[in-house]
């Protein structure tokens, strides 16, 4: 049994992106030799998060739209927190809204996905001016098991 | 240490649907043999949910109305992400809200929920038509350890 | 390889309240003698939620806000899982967005956490006098691994 940590550091430049990170969440795994396991991967900052969705530049505009109908940024005065010099709340709420953590199984040393689930890291509260350097960091956490039994269903199609 | 790994297959005649899957996700247990440990129950699909709550049907119509004023599905050409064909872009953020998976503790080989706790599999985009089979992906998946201890406090009550 | 429970239990005098558990959870950290390893959190309540966000107030009176907008109590008729007597449907939604559970790493016998991350239990349907006594209940659970490996980038900051 094996446990295999790394963090990876993002800088998103607008207040809101998106960040396809299925590559190195996969390097990560090669990295770490696990073979049969869980991966956590999970946001270290609270006002992003990690979550599992569609690839498609379309969807996280709307995704995008979406969270800032649910969680206006403006007026920045509606919140209580940003009465703490803060101007981010709405980032604390929206993160909430697509969660901070994956947890991922690893198959004969892949993660265990169907076809279209990829990784992404969300930042809702990027363009960190106010601290320098602006990175902020995600951790990869995983373990594994040499002995793995499969009860595979016969799969009818996807 | 063991791991365990199933699939499980589901077809939700409507577009929305929750359907009761804790009896399943027992069997697996039993099957997999393990005694203590985390189970992982994830949908492998971008639509559709795996969370836990109430066997209640008025309130699984009430998780539907609510979710429809969230994320509505119409006009379909509110969203980017349908111009790419699709006409599933809501069902992309109810699935945001409602989660992907859940990890549930197993303890003395039981799933170790409170008195109410039941799994559901929610899917936001079923009936699909366009591919055929139209069936949709869960994983089930754990690991176990030998050497258990408990900690538990006089129980005051439920 | 160990595996340690421990149940949590808590009682919120209002409706609504957040209460910081990462102290207790750290203890049980230490309870466990986990070094390496994966710790699962979860509320035992459907209508309750545990998360990872700021220690800040102001920041949990937004919080209490913002889900009575997006899940209001009342006019508790508009909900049909309150037909069943019952008058909490709009706390089944709030645990929804807010999320069942957490799954934290382990490392070196520390939560693995970014600066301001801190457990919370929260409760939507407090105060139920309802049933005595009202105590609601949490689990702690994790397991662990001898042998770590890190692979820890160069940290740029934070």
């Amino acid at each position: 049994m094996k446990s295999y940590r790394k963090e990876l550091w993002f800088e998103v430049p607008g207040r809101c992106g998106f960040v396809n990170i299925t590559g190195q969440v996969e390097q990560c795994l090669t990295e770490s030799e696990v073979r049969e396991g869980l991966v956590l991967v999970n946001a270290m900052h609270i006002t992003a998060s990690v979550f599992i969705n569609d690839n498609e530049s379309g969807l996280h505009q709307d995704y995008e739209k979406w969270l800032e109908e649910l969680a206006p940024h403006e007026p920045v005065s509606q919140y209580r927190h940003n009465r703490t010099g803060e101007d981010n709340a709405d980032a604390h709420l929206k993160r909430q809204i697509m969660g901070r953590e994956v947890v991922v199984a690893i198959t004969q040393s892949q993660l265990d996905f169907g076809p279209w689930e990829q990784i992404f890291y969300g930042e809702f509260d990027g363009r960190r001016r106010k601290r320098v350097p602006n990175y902020r960091r995600m951790i990869f956490h995983n373990s594994f098991d040499f002995h793995a039994s499969y009860d595979i269903v016969d799969q009818p199609g996807i």
